[in-house]
């Protein structure tokens, strides 16, 4: 098997799992207990800590761990929130493609008496930074815009965002979670106060991921109860996975600029490869992108066909976003960047890994054609197109 | 080393942990993808679910995945709260020896302005079901009452107390961090509505746990974003570690009996021979208590210096609750059956897996003595008391 959706979820690498094994089999104890073997467990996850801040250029005070990405993005913005809160101020400003862990946190805040202004994204897949500076208002508490689209991988202006939102005094969140391990993040030369990540998308364990909150930003609890990360998230100390998160944190850090390099080669192989399709058209900005990125629609298809077929060659692809298979709905991020619903239907995500061979990505390429060619011959849509009948839109 | 701390963490079990391996070098798709990888991931998600619910007499759908029994405690209680709310009622029982991540949410729910009883535990270390019955009124939303308290590990009388929740009309939550994988419990004879419960108590994973809702109770989201469980928590799923905790507990399932006999004896050993340590006594209840759970009161001596000597001599212990240690305040649990401050501050909880040797028992036994007397021996107010000058409570 190919696997090329490692923007959902990556394998664990053999380090990190190491590290996962190792720390269960022996450190198995409890980090807020006073014995020896607790206090091991405690210095494992303080030195995990340690390791996750320096990654970011962080301090480790300001690394709170949690369960997940989602979960730091939901702390994050509700911290932010109440903050703003107790000043009187209930605006926010995000974007019209951020993960649902954002969008629907902010629709929460909506219904509770919060303010928020959507920026549109343009059809580069980029948000404005002139944009971000015009929508800030007076009652602005935090500005979140995400580092990375989880979907079609483009990288925004952060630096110029967080710049903005420094200047302006107001919070400024970035999830994080596709671009940590993957592209160089340093919250201090990109002005980033919060930030969001999880460990399994940079080859750690899953149920592993930290929030990066700037020294002197109170955090509110989700997760109230227990004394652990200093009181703002209760629940005995995932030492084991925690640890393995910085083990393949500390090893993608590493590698990064070398392995952007080869992985940036291939998806630009794979994106030429694509761009031959008749009627096709890559997502999102060609260079401001995920080394590991590539997006397509494909017109006169249904990407869930796509991908059922490219399950059967071999070929482990998505559509878009995990936490939304299921749905009917096209991507909203394609939405976002202008594309018509008839054409989000059709597209289709390959987030490759820098193992993936020359061989590889020409034998995606030539088989993702095969099966576009072939779902085409079934299409009313694409028989419309032929006929006259739709105009192509791609 | 004695690892005599089993109701802080436990060791994984040799199953689960070659279930959390396999899973992470095999079963690493998106349980939401709809590939093969995908779908083989959501399959083992769903028969772990189907394995939790199994072991607790629920339906695979009444099992909602989280992050641990804290994040559980919370989703349930948040959950019955904002049920109520929407019904105008807006009081909640619980009991004074609650874990903090259930005292803390309802104290948070007392700001945002619910009311809370907190019924008194008895010196037996147990809640009367009669006070509960007499406690709930008109406007009572929950019912919150832990299965087995994670300090004294005194089991309540669940099922009694869950019949007249339901005879009045009123949801019954319960934290069963301490229980479940230890003594038998049955959601359905125990009338339990909600249940609360955490993978790493069974010898299961760190960061794995689970909430049981009963059909038709809708649950308010702590963790806003994918469309995971149902919409009801958001975040890839961490298959490895919830697959990993099915399989602890249905291994502690199926030895349950056989293994709480066991454990039972040596709790009595331990419990012989250290009531026989002068000025010593047992906290709660000595049978209706869990099969692993040992803990006592020492007069005159401080038991954080007690647990660092019986460290040096190879025995990992606690004196209450992990999540509270560094804190300079007695256990709130002690406080609550009647210990006053100086007694509460001489505790020892020794909680026992079913692994430990006869030897091991009468090992604990004589250190613990070695040290208490040792301790005693630089106690200012073990001099007072055998002075006089203040009188014996135990």
């Amino acid at each position: 098997m190919i696997y090329a959706d490692n923007a959902a979820t990556t394998r664990m690498s053999d380090a990190a799992l190491k590290t996962l094994i190792e720390l269960s089999k022996e450190t198995y104890g409890n980090a807020s207990s006073l014995y020896t073997l607790g206090q091991r467990a405690k210095e494992v996850l303080e030195k995990a800590r340690a390791d996750v801040a320096e990654a970011i250029h962080a301090q480790p005070r300001e690394i709170l761990f949690t369960s997940g990405g989602s979960e730091a993005d939901n702390q994050a913005i509700r911290s932010a929130a109440a903050l703003g809160k107790a000043k009187g101020k209930t605006h926010i400003v995000s974007s019209a493609f951020e993960h649902h862990a954002v969008l629907h946190t902010l629709a929460k805040l909506e219904k509770e008496g919060f303010t928020v202004t959507l920026l549109p994204v343009h059809g580069d897949g980029l948000v404005r930074p002139q944009e971000v500076e015009e929508a800030i208002r007076e009652d602005t508490c935090l500005v979140t815009i995400m580092y990375a689209n989880n979907e079609i991988g483009t990288i925004q202006p952060i630096r110029e965002i967080g710049a903005i939102c420094h200047a302006k005094g107001v919070l400024f969140h970035t999830d994080a979670v596709q671009a940590i391990g993957h592209i160089p993040v340093d919250v201090e030369l990109d002005n980033i106060d919060m930030l969001s990540a999880s460990a399994h998308k940079f080859h750690g364990p899953k149920g592993s991921g930290f929030l990066y909150a700037r020294k002197g930003i109170r955090l509110t609890n989700l997760i109230e109860g227990g004394a652990q990360e200093r009181g703002r998230r209760a629940g005995t100390e995932n030492v084991p996975g925690l640890a393995a998160m910085a083990t393949a944190l500390s090893e993608a850090e590493a590698a990064l600029e070398e392995r952007a390099v080869v992985t940036a080669a291939k998806r630009d192989r794979l994106i030429q490869g694509l761009s031959e399709i008749p009627h096709s058209a890559l997502n999102g900005d060609a260079k401001k992108r995920l080394p590991s990125n590539v997006n397509f629609c494909f017109e006169g298809i249904e990407g869930e066909s796509l991908l059922l077929l490219l399950d059967d060659r071999g070929i482990a692809a998505s559509s878009g976003s995990a936490c939304t298979s299921g749905s009917l709905d096209p991507s909203h991020v394609l939405l976002a960047i202008g594309r018509v619903h008839d054409v989000a239907h059709g597209s289709l995500r390959l987030s490759i890994s820098d193992d993936i061979t020359d061989e590889e990505v020409d034998y995606i390429v030539r088989n993702v054609r095969e099966v576009v060619e072939y779902l085409r011959g079934f299409s009313p849509i694409w028989r419309d197109l032929c006929a006259g009948k739709k105009e192509f839109i791609l």
